[in-house]
């Protein structure tokens, strides 16, 4: 397995833990030595595994929580950290969400989530931006 | 001079070359061998040095963009990457943005942008959430 499946397949357990609210499952993948970083969509940063897994205990356990789906992402190796980036619709929202893992414990495990909704498509990315200035 | 000092320092000449229009330094900025990402806000994601200076040309040379203030960030130091989050101000918005940066040929440099718009206030970041689920 390289570390590009490696990674991709912590992705998937993400976003299995997700949309079956596994909340223990959630907890293994977040890194317990590397810092972690947790933006979700409109809040301010949740730095630290404790801060962050608390607002996903919030989360998973929130019954009105719409269905999630997340498209396979797309893997953009660096040494020693991968990041995915990939497209999640949340209910009628389509996000954009990028998600960090390091190998800790010989695993590969969660260091970053951002995730933010997707207004503008797109389709010729190397034309000129007209969505918002930035 | 430490990694995070490193790191924090080319964060910073990012955000002058953003303030100032520098697409010069914009442009020396961002990695050449390290894949790249850029997520502007509500935008989908843009993979590669191409597409993603591409759009910061557009970006820079908009002469309606407004002014931004970017607020000192704080690394999270990774083995080979670190991210540096903070928030950022564009005309009347707050933003939360992510930078990534790698040492390449001596240099740190961008290899992640992603920016959204923040829109709760969480006073205590363990208290349950409040904002959007996700």
């Amino acid at each position: 397995m390289t570390d590009s499946d490696g990674a991709l397949a912590a992705n998937r357990t993400f976003y299995r833990a997700f949309s079956e609210r596994d909340v223990a499952l959630m907890d293994a993948l977040w890194a317990v030595q590397a810092p972690v970083l947790c933006i979700h969509p409109g809040w301010p940063p949740l730095i630290g595994r404790a801060a962050v897994l608390h607002s996903w205990h919030g989360i998973l356990n929130n019954a009105m929580a719409p269905k999630i789906v997340f498209h396979e992402g797309r893997p953009l190796v660096h040494a020693g950290l991968i990041l995915v980036v990939g497209n999640e619709i949340i209910g009628d929202a389509l996000l954009v969400a990028t998600n960090g893992f390091v190998v800790e414990d010989r695993q590969w495990r969660l260091v970053f989530h951002q995730a933010g909704h997707q207004v503008t498509e797109i389709e010729d990315p190397t034309a000129l931006p007209r969505g918002p200035l930035h």
